[in-house]
């Protein structure tokens, strides 16, 4: 197994430095973004929900040395992935198999949390991460599909989170074909956030 | 005059955080994506060109606690702002003002270096550049013009950069007004990028 | 008041050459766009709902020489606008002052609707439009809003639309800034639509 | 073989009704903006350069019935595929079979040319249309590389077009899976315009 040592202080590591199966991952561009609007700290607690192959995860594990991520994954071919490139990246994350409202509730506090994937109970689980946020602490929901954006903007509103806020990502990136740049789409992103004041 | 303790380990300071004036500024979710693309160390001794209001130097400047940022700015309004953001958020970068070729050259070398702005010399600048960047020094050119987004890429092609890439950028936020979320558009913006190897 | 032969079969008028007043127009991409998925006939009954400017029942009524195109609008200044934009077009389009709810109701029948703006009673309006729309009638919902968009889908689904479908658009015109082309993004818009079968 | 009736006014024929080969294509929203820019009239000649499927070619047909449309396509694969269309819809097209430059010198005189590919001879290519075109008459460039953009920009201007303007377009389309829609993007398409005057 190839390791890399990834000194950089800035996230946004390639796509193409994960082990990423068949897995759908959060690309690099939206990656970044997602982990300017969780504002992390070195030491935040940072829970993963629905991680995938869990680029979101190491990211966050290398920001906060002297916090501590959680990754919850239901796919047994996730878990799998999160290992592997937790080696790969030389980092410690936490990974819990299984179904990610369940996993919530075993875990006592957070400061930060990330959901990637809901398994369809986003009402559950973002009332759960209210729960157990701490003070000051920041939910950011991911989405594809525009039932989970705005199911997600509809709950942190009504759950009480405050400073909601929606944006959405178009990123497209350029393949050289010969002598010319190709620009090719990545599917639109939205990124919802919120604030427990 | 407000200070801020940013105490985050992850870039995209929210805009209006900046103290703005009438220079146009990189919006945060652009800025997250850019840095990205710089691959700080915590000892990058940066280089940012064209830096109106400074808010990519002054995250420079956070995540590069052991290097040094170096602000090239023409306009006095720019050099006023980036100094008035840099006491806002207690940051050190040393600001020259003037001319973006003359003040380069007299810049011994550097690790990293984003051009925001190039006052029409940008084949000068990015050879300029290439000269004085260290061994896996990173460049990045934010563009809002097609003529900038295509002689970036022709310029560091031509010049030597390896790994040269061009994403563009397409983000709308979300803005609340009554019950309703209207998605304003942020104009966009190309990313290119390049290591000289 | 300069009047404008249009002489051309394809839609897409440029916006600079309708009255605009301060009410919000469907840019001409977007328009082209719009009327594409109504897919208009030249004997089409057609209803445009909230029609701000009246631009979007101008090219359809061009479109539909042996048609119809009502236009409701409940503001005075729209129906002013409307009004105006038919003299300079010199094309007629029914105007219909008030609440879209009631105003629809007035209607007996119609084979295309529009929506561009709904005052709220955006599932009444839709369950008015599908009883009165004829076989195989189309309706189009143009949203600027994340809950506009969501409540379309929902509405279009439950109330028995086929071929629901829905487009987010993004576009950016290029302005000439000396020899630069800046890239300036119109807001996006969202673009439901379905079929009553 | 199957024929379709196409009894619309408005273009934008759904994708999935050309044959299409592995051809690329240009999508029907883009498609419906592209054919908006030319501005066809019922009477107009229109050359397609790098006709591709020949799906532009083929609602330029039904749009311009008192016309002429001429196709141009150096690929056998495509010839075959706009005949198919062609027979498909039911429309005219004189397809021309060779090299882009080469076959528009045999064409005396056009109002309207829209150029989906040029084999890399993009600037004679545009001369040559130029030279060509009636008084009033436009020209429409769709590209997907950033060097096509660059220099169609660039040759529209130097050769002494009028009103040259270039937009972005980004879509995505709404997906449904299960009781979700998936928002897919289609890749950017840059769409340059000018006038002859």
């Amino acid at each position: 197994m190839k390791k890399i040592c990834w000194n950089y202080r800035t996230p946004g590591i390639p796509d193409e430095l994960f082990v990423r199966g068949n897995v759908p991952m959060t690309k690099e561009e939206v990656r970044a973004i997602t982990l300017s609007k969780l504002r992390l700290r070195e030491d935040s607690i940072v829970v993963d929900v629905g991680a995938g192959t869990g680029s979101i995860a190491i990211e966050a594990a290398q920001l906060c040395p002297k916090g501590k991520v959680i990754a919850i994954e239901r796919k047994e071919e996730g878990v799998a992935l999160i290992r592997e490139n937790c080696t790969r990246f030389q980092v410690e994350v936490e990974i819990l198999h299984g179904n990610a409202a369940h996993k919530l509730k075993a875990i006592e506090v957070f400061d930060r949390v990330i959901i990637g994937g809901s398994g369809g109970e986003l009402e559950e689980i973002i009332q759960l991460c209210y729960d157990k946020l701490t003070k000051d602490g920041r939910i950011v929901v991911n989405s594809i599909t525009l039932e989970t954006l705005y199911t997600s903007i509809q709950c942190l509103e009504k759950i009480g989170f405050s400073y909601v806020e929606a944006v959405s990502v178009n990123v497209a990136r350029g393949r050289k074909v010969g002598r010319y740049t190709l620009m090719e789409a990545i599917n639109p992103i939205y990124v919802i956030s919120g604030v427990k004041t």
